[in-house]
């Protein structure tokens, strides 16, 4: 079993009004030190074993469906699990 | 200057529907070894230096904004950046 982090990012281009907004929240809760607040998503994604190539899978998946390639930008980090 | 990433995700109790949707999508995409989607969010703050205890100001952040403590779990990477 693989278990995959997959995390989105807004392309630095892109302006972020959830993550400014956010800094306005923290800025008035008092944590006026808060400099940026970017948000994205963050995935984990449970895939069988009998997935041939794990890293063109997780590729296809993000660039089909979990991103936005024309303004996100995806990582992600592939572990193994051993079933118990 | 501190670079924080910032992880939430859904309590392990608690349903994720939009987790439920993607994995379908997936599957409808030919990816049916797709076991289990769990959506959460990614934030990436950047605070000032001036902070003198990173830890307990993240933490402060994390259970009075940025995450629900009755849904969801967070946990954070601090990184110390040296500004150019």
């Amino acid at each position: 079993m693989y278990k995959v982090k997959v995390f989105v990012t807004l392309r630095e281009s892109i302006l972020d009004p959830q993550g400014t907004a956010v800094k306005g929240s923290l800025h008035s809760l008092g944590f006026e030190a808060v400099e940026d607040v970017r948000i994205g998503k963050y995935l984990e994604v449970t895939i069988d074993k009998s997935v041939e190539n794990i890293d063109l899978a997780v590729k296809e998946m993000c660039e089909k469906l979990l991103t936005n390639v024309v303004m996100e930008d995806y990582r992600y980090e592939v572990e193994e699990v051993v079933a118990p």
